[in-house]
């Protein structure tokens, strides 16, 4: 499972701050905390309004100086990302292209260089309603994609994930996750989680149990808060009885190590 | 989601030895605690030896003095059966048949009171491995239940839950619960969620987890510790974002009523 930490993301309010004033030690303990907390890479997003170009790289280069996993660099700005991608030390992941006009000028950019690549499920109709059309736009993304080289292995489909609260897309989502993998075996399938408790009491929990429920359809990446313990601890519990720990390993591991006793009491 | 209370079970040591001494107390006590906690039906159990007959018997009516819902009889001896079912004020559960050849033996008494029953698989080759001959099992016992005459939404599928600890059970009952919800639409998938923790470290936690990966497959009922309160939770959660909880009805009053906010800080 690849846990990409959503921290480090300037749209936020306080961390925009934090970006205004160009306050390093504000990112490099985001960044570590998330490292530390189990993140195996950390999305940067540095879209405060006519700074992006700018503020991508310099993000880039804080984290990396203090943390070794890969980036996630979340921007659709053709500009910042031919800035930023040069600069990253391992093969970072893009977030992300979709089958909108606009977005589809990122792919010079990501032919040159070459990143891993999130495809989310927004298509010049805008969000998706349904199974069927996030499934149609999922596959207008992956046929394109691989047509242009990606490898399947490269590919991380979004779904769009949408509030609950505005309607009943969570459970379109994960059937049209059970068959965009059934259609592309290898894909990958990523999701921004925390969307889907926007408006909900307690979305932590709202949190916690969609990631579990979306990896018994086969996502096996996302973007989510580290830090929250419970929701490590269904992962790890999570992997192991979906077959993807093998002898329970890492769930012992991370029992003897102390971390899941640790978050037990949390 | 039908949540039944399943520790009125005489085969485990304190219960046995209340029941050996008839102790009424003590079970009447852990049948308002199972309802008071959300158990939707009680699971009575009085396997001690050579005292089945009369002990079901026994339970079925201390349990109906203090709770006002259905129970779960479970037992598979046909005399304990033909005593107890006639006793129940509301229709109950029988747990469980299976294609055993000595638990076919049931068929005449349920078939006389016709109770709802869980089909369970097991074989006479004995428990499962994997995926094939979990659904082979279930759709033997459905065809037979069904040309019986008993209605699909009167039956619920166990699969037939594994340790963990002992292989890669958990991904293929997984795998199998979603054909056998595929094959025969309309019936039910319970599960017994505990036995698959046994031998692990935090039981509960895997306990919690599976249960919520198995309501993603489709299981609709299950036979679980009702006070375990963080699993109440991601129960309420997973209904929500499962489409089974129109406007999150359920879940906003759960936590309106303070069950929600109580059981996260427990």
């Amino acid at each position: 499972m690849l846990i990409i930490g959503e921290l480090i993301n300037c749209t936020r309010k306080k961390v925009g701050e934090a970006a205004q004033k160009r306050d390093a030690e504000f990112f490099k303990d985001l960044a570590r905390k998330q490292a530390v907390a189990g993140a195996r890479m950390v999305d940067v997003n540095g879209g405060l309004p006519d700074q992006e170009v700018e503020l991508l790289s310099w993000l880039v280069d804080l984290v990396q100086g203090v943390v070794d996993i890969p980036l996630c660099l979340d921007s659709a700005d053709p500009e910042a990302l031919l800035k930023a991608l040069p600069r990253c030390k391992q093969r970072p992941l893009v977030n992300s292209i979709s089958d909108e006009p606009a977005r589809w000028a990122m792919l010079p950019v990501l032919k040159e260089h070459r990143p891993k690549v999130i495809a989310l499920c927004l298509s010049e109709s805008g969000t998706p309603n349904g199974v069927d059309d996030r499934v149609a736009t999922a596959s207008r993304l992956v046929d394109r994609l691989t047509a242009e080289g990606f490898a399947l292995d490269d590919i991380y489909v979004d779904p769009c994930v949408m509030p609950l609260a505005t309607g009943p897309h969570s459970q379109y989502l994960l059937a049209a996750v059970g068959q965009i993998v059934a259609r592309y075996p290898g894909v990958h399938i990523s999701a921004g989680v925390s969307n889907v408790s926007f408006g909900l009491p307690l979305r932590k929990l709202v949190n916690e149990t969609f990631l579990t429920l979306l990896m018994a359809h086969g996502l096996d990446a996302a973007i989510v808060d580290p830090c929250d313990h419970q929701m490590m601890m269904n992962i790890l519990a999570a992997e192991a009885l979906l077959g993807r720990d093998a002898y329970c390993k890492s769930y012992l591991r991370a029992y003897k190590e102390g971390k899941l006793a640790e978050v037990a009491v949390a």
